[in-house]
């Protein structure tokens, strides 16, 4: 617990991101950054897309994963890393890991679907099933690494994570330098956290704003309560950004995050809709939020240079969430 | 018909090519070339796509019309431009003489889809309904360029906008110098002619082969044939690629495209969901074609450097062609 609130204290720092950086360099792809005078129209703003969809494994995750997993010391690595994780994480610390040659285990929820475990077997890495509660997972988890000796990576509460995922923000302002805004999804933090720090950073006039669905405000309440609160049973269509914000995420936003905004699920279904119809684009829920916060041209960010992170694009085509909505309008990309 | 077999004789050359880049320039989009270990990985090539499906308007079209529309003397344009379509020519061309302040007309079949609709309306282009046949569309386009002056802009069978599709495979190969193979859609023929003479005159030893969908493979039986020989009833999904080929596309197909291959409609939607699932890009069925080509990792193109043009990305999310068949498989991008 010591070791964890010195952390905390010393926080998330430029040298950490410029590390991250030049640790992961060709081992995750430069996502480009896309933009679209249809949807400058219809925000009244100047958007440019940092497009993590495009990410190796189609999530920003690949980031943070690779950076901890390449920081590990070789007696630590020999013994592998853990972690337990439904989602994005997960697969992006098994092919980390499978890059780097040591072995990944990974607790996932017998829930979990299929393409999902096929995302991390494909990396071979060591799955263990779990009951998908919060504390099955944990205390599995707990077991694994005391039967392996195995290093936890976190999914966002832990600094090099953090500072790798950082390094999106950095290539965003690198590819646009003037930016005046930066928008970001907030789910457990890590993204938004890195973000924020690197933006300021490298620009110290810029804000960065999150946004987080209105059925998992926690990092919102959070941020205004100075503690973590958690909501108790989050629900969004915004599967990636159902976590509870961690602590030191939540100490890099109080620092450096002006606002975090709320946005509806039916915003956010219209966003990713908009994404895909005007910019071709496959955008999953969580990587439509901070758009979603731009669809009723906000006044307060008219005529901005806004820079978005869209933070991942994978998700079911069998089963998208326009089906039970047809008639949707589609603007084509102009 | 002098004058048409004249034009013929002369077919498309590398100045009129060159001089559609410089016309053109700022007015569509460069657009990104995307490449995926993943699809490497299951191609065993090397594939580099060129996006169109991020063009203005969502594909290659935009090229040719602007062409075309920007290459009219001042009193050709003061008549305006009109054509007969139901699909992204028709957009395209109403875009472009939008952007030069002149009149569309464009004809369209009234059992138009809403969405297709809209993207000519909202250029403002003045439509002309009629009944949904061939021979309607002709003789109202015919009433209408004899009311108006105006010029007919064909969706391929002409030099202007053939040279304006060519630009696609100029930037592709500008920006990958050693591309072995280029893979190009056929439909009417304009974008493979047009990427055809490009690619050969930037690179002679460049082999283009062209892919075609198995229910409208009158490209490939009027290339054997060496006379147009349509195909009487057009059964594919590829809606972009049901037109018969044309007489100057054919020209340049005969004497530059070293094969027309054709995929089963299966073929394509299997094509088409890969490239969504991994890639993250919408792309619409005909811009698909290609690389259903690659699925079977074909062993006369194993290990090659191949270029693909993904033409298209409109399409209605609310119908998508795996709603009928869930289960399929899902890689992801890496």
């Amino acid at each position: 617990m010591l070791e964890r609130m010195s952390s905390t204290a010393t926080g998330l720092t430029w040298p950490l991101i410029e590390e991250a950086r030049e640790r992961i360099a060709g081992k995750v792809n430069v996502t480009p950054v896309l933009t679209s005078s249809t949807l400058d129209g219809l925000s009244g703003a100047r958007l440019h897309f940092k497009c993590e969809n495009f990410q190796k494994g189609g999530a920003f995750k690949a980031r943070g994963a690779t950076n901890a997993v390449f920081s590990l010391s070789e007696s630590q690595a020999r013994r592998g890393v853990a972690t337990h994780s439904s989602g994005n994480h997960g697969a992006a610390l098994a092919r980390a890991a499978a890059l780097r040659g040591i072995r990944a285990y990974v607790v996932m929820p017998d829930n979990t679907a299929q393409a999902k475990r096929a995302a991390v077997a494909r990396y071979g890495a060591e799955i263990t099933w779990c009951a998908p509660t919060q504390a099955a997972r944990e205390s599995t988890v707990r077991q694994v690494l005391a039967a392996t000796g195995a290093t936890l990576i976190h999914p966002y509460d832990d600094l090099l994570v953090m500072a790798g995922q950082a390094t999106a923000a950095v290539e965003l302002l690198n590819a646009v330098p003037d930016l005046e805004v930066l928008l970001c999804p907030v789910g457990g933090g890590g993204l938004i956290a890195g973000s924020a720090v690197a933006a300021r950073s490298l620009k110290p006039a810029i804000r960065v704003i999150g946004v987080e669905p209105a059925g998992a405000d926690d990092a919102a309440r959070s941020r205004k309560a100075g503690r973590i609160v958690p909501v108790e049973n989050p629900n969004t269509i915004a599967d990636g950004l159902r976590a509870t914000v961690g602590e030191r995420p939540l100490a890099e936003i109080r620092r450096f995050v002006e606002d975090i905004i709320t946005v509806t699920d039916e915003s956010i279904v219209r966003a990713m809709r908009q994404l895909w119809d005007v910019m071709k684009i496959v955008v999953e829920p969580s990587g439509a939020v901070p758009y979603a916060a731009l669809l009723d041209a906000p006044p307060a960010l008219r005529g901005r240079r806004i820079g978005i992170i869209v933070s991942g694009g994978n998700l079911d085509l069998d089963h998208l969430p326009w089906n039970a909505r047809p008639g949707a309008d589609a603007p084509r990309n102009e």
